[in-house]
């Protein structure tokens, strides 16, 4: 049977400040990437988080940032990699005593230390040995085709590829950047369709028509507001449909 | 063979802040309190101080502390049980990133964490909880006599119990506050000897001449200036000199 | 005419985190108290909240705080009275930057930091210590018979009194704790009785029914939900019904 | 009398983290750049800061940096102008509430703004801009021939150009990459007489002998160290054998 993961960022609250639809979101997805303290999350959180998700029986996973909770992990820092592979570890670690047995199920980068990682190699290689250094059965979840998937093959750390099924690619298989027009597909639609023929052709059509090959581990999908929950339903249920089993990687 | 350990925080620089002469005091000492990044040390720092520590043979031990970076910890703050539970899971597990085998040998709460936990027992409960949580095997080094050991007797959590050379005590036991005069033993010889007669007789003379019954397993000695390294060599000495052995708990 | 200000805490966001519905409570209230970015609000948040609040015509003030995001500065810390001047004298200095002028109307502090306050004289009067060294003229809203309206009188600062309209006081005057049976008064129309009440009459029952003095500059209330837009909507009828003036202090 | 200043970056303690010789090289510069809790500094060491440099004569000014104590401000971090001007802003008018009659003197960008500034337009701009609205007399302290220096000429900000004595520069006037060869000059005799040669000249040899035009106002020097110092001491007293005047811009 094809099978497919569906991650989404949760735990994202910090404090008083509450963030996500953990909750409605949950049912619907089979990884959970969950912050870590450093762009979002807190100790508390990160506890409760870990509890939701694996009442959920969704797979446990570490969301490290950059440490910059102001700017919510987004912005561009630049930080060399020693510094990285030691900001990961410390933060898989830390959501680590959380989990269940201490073990975790994957590792996710965010915000822009996965967009800088996923074209940097050097970068994409110091995550990838702060993992490992941790637990070297984590699954890395970097984006297809990028320096993270590189990475983590040449150090052996296990890798899921993740697609975006609502942004456009180039013909190399790379994303193609949020500045160039038609990068994000709006039509719910056309984006769900794309997703089944990636996990069930692995192909796909790059921005100007080329048919590419793309192999999906895992889907990124968002809980970030009302909509976004019901475009999770959705996918899942278009995929159930389609006899794609959501599955954790 | 009568033995004792000798303890001391380390790990404690940030950033591009340096701070403790960590090289120089770890051949002296036993068990190396590492910072977790609340109240000091960052990932790198906490990396590079559990290689020092383990090159030296000394024992790795999480430091937890408020999250309070400008007070270095030392500030009272009033969080609730809960939070410091999940605080010092979040900090215990983080360091358990960067030892061998993720394997830590003791915690022992910083600064206001500490003096607080050691008359709060709810307090010092949850900080044993959260210790309990990532390894029911780690030691938790307290303060003697206090709430902290209080809690993890009653929890099943390993404990040693600490003295300090150069403080005095109340009749009951417990640390006589700064606050109050002749609270610290300023005269190094006089502090040496009472180490020596807490390790070898189990007793202490209180403030007021009063002898008390004093059973330690870790004497807390320091390494943030010249001196203070001083005071450590001399220590070592004076119990190798007395047939005690200066030894891990 | 009789005149009273209602206050209010704004500009609580920060980062990618929104709280309180700024927009929705500005037309109603006289005064905002602007968070500075220690315990909550942050650089573009300040420069946002000054500008809506002068469009709504609501006189500016700075709220000082704990340096404390993650406890939203409510959590007790011991901080010496010479780190909260700096502390204070740091946030409304931020603040000025950002308004007209450089000039602000007053400074309310938040959180932990007014209830310590308000029974320390020697917290109250290093906060008020640190307002006066960046401008005189600024109003301290303090509460009601409190230290910190003795330390304003005593470094002559002016002051505002601060009521609340959904707490029950003691006998003395002061607020009653949170943790006492009744403190907190749930029936709105009661509420909005006693507001009119304490600006009319000068006085209020005591939480045994004793009538004590109790002469209101200014009235809390708050923004942070649906309902609380709702009940500062409706004390400011019931104000202007009686024919009180809501007026800047 | 042909004159320069000699500035230098002060009040970088954190907390308990001491860094720089501040009392030591106070007596040989002309203009204090004081951090402002960004990168470094806190209110208590920004209000001791100023008082030192006041006693001193010492021109005062605020030294705003990106929010990364971790990195001391030194990583490039993408945030945008909207930011930066808020953040500049914040800082400026924190440091602002500790001067004598809240008055500065300068504003100079520090460690990776300041070097990101130097050669992005739109982020110089946005930084002037800042400055420019908090007080539009205060003087940028920016890279001579930069972008710093062309945003502060377009809005009308006062400015003064920043040379280096240790370093070498490109053909064009600007400074040459730390990664280049040759980039630093380490015999300090030779950073001397090239200090005096730009000011009394206004000329200077580039990094391949061609000669080009240097029109300095004020040259960066270093406390961080005892030979740092030293080197302050003897440029100041060069300058002052061959008869120019050290003095603030």
């Amino acid at each position: 049977m094809v099978q497919i993961d569906l991650n989404c960022d949760l735990g994202e609250s910090f404090g008083r400040y509450k963030l996500g639809l953990d909750e409605q979101v949950l049912p619907y997805i089979t990884s959970a990437n969950i912050a870590c303290g450093f762009h979002a999350g807190d100790p508390e959180v990160m506890e409760h988080t870990v509890d939701l998700a694996s009442e959920n029986h969704v797979a446990l996973g570490a969301h490290p940032g950059f440490h910059d909770l102001e700017g919510f992990g987004r912005r561009q820092m630049q930080i060399n990699p020693q510094t990285a592979e030691a900001d990961v570890r410390y933060q898989v670690g830390a959501l680590q005593a959380f989990s269940p047995n201490h073990k975790l199920h994957h590792v996710k980068p965010h915000g822009a230390l996965y967009n800088m990682a996923a074209k940097d190699y050097d970068l994409a290689s110091a995550i990838c040995k702060g993992i490992y250094a941790v637990d070297h059965d984590l699954i890395l979840i970097g984006l297809a085709n990028s320096e993270l998937i590189h990475a983590a093959k040449e150090i052996g750390l296990p890798y899921a590829q993740e697609v975006f099924a609502d942004r456009n690619y180039e013909v190399d298989g790379s994303l193609m950047s949020r500045s160039k027009p038609n990068s994000v597909i709006t039509d719910e639609d056309v984006a769900v369709a794309r997703v089944i023929q990636m996990v069930e052709d692995h192909s796909l059509k790059a921005y100007d028509g080329t048919v590419i090959e793309m192999i999906p581990d895992t889907v990124c999908v968002h809980g970030d507001g009302i909509k976004a929950v019901a475009f999770v339903k959705k996918i899942h249920q278009a995929l159930n449909n389609e006899g794609i089993e959501v599955k954790t990687v």
